[in-house]
């Protein structure tokens, strides 16, 4: 896969294999085979395009998304303030477009992540995702988080579920002390009944919700773009301290 | 090293080698090290002691501090947003006490991060910090980075450094196709003189500039808290695309 | 009443008929008498003094605080975004220390603004602080807000009380058709029950809910404060469009 | 004038003399005429609209736009923290379409609030929308402030142009002293070049810059809004202490 990027910065996953229509102008895929990364390619109508190797960012940024897809600042927070690192084992629950397993994947490589999603339609999808990516440290499990957990002494359990607080009872059994649960809920109703249902559950955690906005800034005239992301998901983390009262 | 946590939260990093005095009460060291990560342990005052095993980021938030210190939400996202994982090659400039770089040494193990700090005091604090956290994958160079970079086909270089526009020139060399420059400056007209040094620079790159604020919640009330960290730092994101007009 | 605003923009809010003893000397109540407006005063340890008269916003800045005081930012978009005027009629509930009545009175002069108070305490405090600030366009009644409402014709009833949905029944016989009734809540969960009553009462409402936050920039450097208020209330705005189904 | 509110929340705004074509079918003149403030229309279609005298805001809310209009959020704050009141002497200036000064007209009512605006198409846009929210206490001067002030004893100067540091020599004559001048600007450098100007000048000034955010929640689900208006402009309020050093 190449990543060509126009002057616009609009960014284009292309394969190579064949030519590429953009809008403006056609690639020659001959020509595209021979140019490497940090070159410069011309399309028929004149345009340059900066050619890269595509990273794991583009191709989350170019993945095919479901409606509820889990915003990157977000996913860099589950990821940043649990401190998951490479060989850290991971679950990731209603995988949805697959986003969130792919940036984890990307960062607890090689140690597999596995995704439980019960809807085979977004499994597709996000399988369809990560092999586009060449990612392969996932596995996908067709099977419902609130039936169970099968893995053992996990680091992160990384929730986007409707209700999250069906999953603390298996989290208690399937963390290790110190892992971390996080739900992912768009209304802060939902929030409260995972933190509920954690301060009433026989084991202890440490608990903490917040909410991540991001702004972006237009440097040339050095001000806040006018829109921007006002909400998208609030974050529990819970990390488990010890089972039992 | 274990990491104590009270009933309100409150956490202790300590060795576990002698006897370890807290606000309630005394902590023995015998018994402390008899007890298990997901154990409990009573002080001699009869309050309760979570035991679990410190991660990188309960190293980061006891770890000593110098005057400006990254927030873990600007490491997530300088570390998220440029998809770096297990093996990039990372530089840190202006360590500070070290923290950014141990969330990216983290990430990036078994690879060593290369730190440039012209400050003896800082790279000695950073350097205990490091020791403390058992981190060794970190070199500190004591040498300034506005004077040039050694290292070649980096992924990352993370600057937290009062004039970053002055490692531009540097960076078009030792960057890989792809990779990126980070600065993370307090005040907007710094982020805006690097900019305009990107802009004006031979080498083209795909610029984003943003800051980010995390709100903490209080969910046995649901509300959030009064006191909000306002600010830290505008972080700007140059990935190089190519080298020469 | 004179407002001293030293060097560093501190403000003393001072009667001017005795001396005044402030961190940098002590102010002469003669000289004092004798300077305008516009004038400066020096203490006799020679720190210079702006003397002014002071302003609605000055007696709301120094005036004595309870625990929970509505901010500036929510009661000016109260007033904004309800568009009450000189000769609006207004109610204010859960007056706490005044500091949203003294604003609503400030902008509705002459009309009279009706406060309704339950503790005796409170309605003091309120008190004298009006007196202080020279407003007498304000009666307080010691009366619970939950058990109905004399006014007729009202252009805004604010709620600044624990339970706002109590008050929906008597609103909609109180406020005006077009007219607004508004809470200030700390807990969303407060929010979310007034708009339930609101929902289900027999008479039609436009409805919407905000937050606001205000950030201070420190233009010397360029960069924002890195304290906030990260939150005081949440603001439901009710307007009345029709009685019944 | 009539406003007509959907159930949808949408308003119409509507002079009543002719019949009126809406999305949901068509209202009888006749009809609107008989109809009161809080009683319900149908149009032809079977559709039920409220019906309700305009306020201020609704005339603001459905005003001819121009593409820089100051936000109410920014007009409430402007009014809030300089505690304009009946019969406060304030000039607008750089109009637009008049919106700010439509806020501002409508609480120094009966005082006549002076408007500087050197575009006719803009003043005209402008008359036009204060004719149709019958506002009459707007006078209009086709003037460029950067060229000086008629108005003596000013409470409140309220700038909405790119060039605000033009005005400042001015506003030290104009203003009485306590009195306000504001900039509002899309761009911190604007904001940072009249802080500099305010600094250097004769006069002494206290000054504050802000930002506002105001975030829209959806209590149905109670969660914020996905959208939200990351930025407008910065406010600088600068309160003229003394004149001369």
């Amino acid at each position: 896969m190449r990543l060509l990027i126009d002057e616009k910065e609009r960014k284009y996953l292309v394969k190579g294999d064949s030519d590429v229509h953009i809008n403006y102008g056609v690639v020659n895929a001959e020509e595209l085979q021979k140019t490497k990364a940090g070159g410069i390619i011309i399309t028929h109508l004149g345009s340059k395009l900066n050619v890269i190797e595509p990273s794991i960012i583009d191709f989350m940024e170019k993945a095919k998304r479901g409606p509820q897809t889990m915003a990157m600042k977000d996913s860099s927070l589950i990821a940043g303030f649990t401190g998951i690192k490479s060989k850290s084992k991971v679950i990731d629950a209603g995988c949805g477009s697959g986003l969130n397993a792919m940036f984890l994947a990307n960062i607890i490589y090689p140690e597999k992540l596995v995704v439980y999603e019960i809807r085979e339609d977004f499994a597709e999808i996000a399988n369809n995702n990560f092999k586009k990516a060449g990612i392969e440290n996932i596995e996908i499990k067709l099977k419902n988080i609130y039936e169970g957990i099968d893995e053992k002494n996990l680091d992160l359990i990384s929730l986007d579920v409707p209700e999250p607080w069906e999953v603390v009872p298996f989290a208690v059994k399937s963390l290790k002390i110190g892992g971390y649960i996080t739900s992912y809920s768009p209304s802060i109703e939902q929030s409260k009944k995972f933190y509920d249902k954690l301060i009433e559950s026989d084991a202890r955690f440490a608990i903490e919700t917040v909410e991540c906005l991001v702004r972006n800034w237009n440097l040339k005239v050095v001000r806040p773009h006018s829109r921007m992301l006002g909400h998208s998901g609030f974050i529990t983390f819970a990390r488990l301290l010890r089972i039992g009262e």
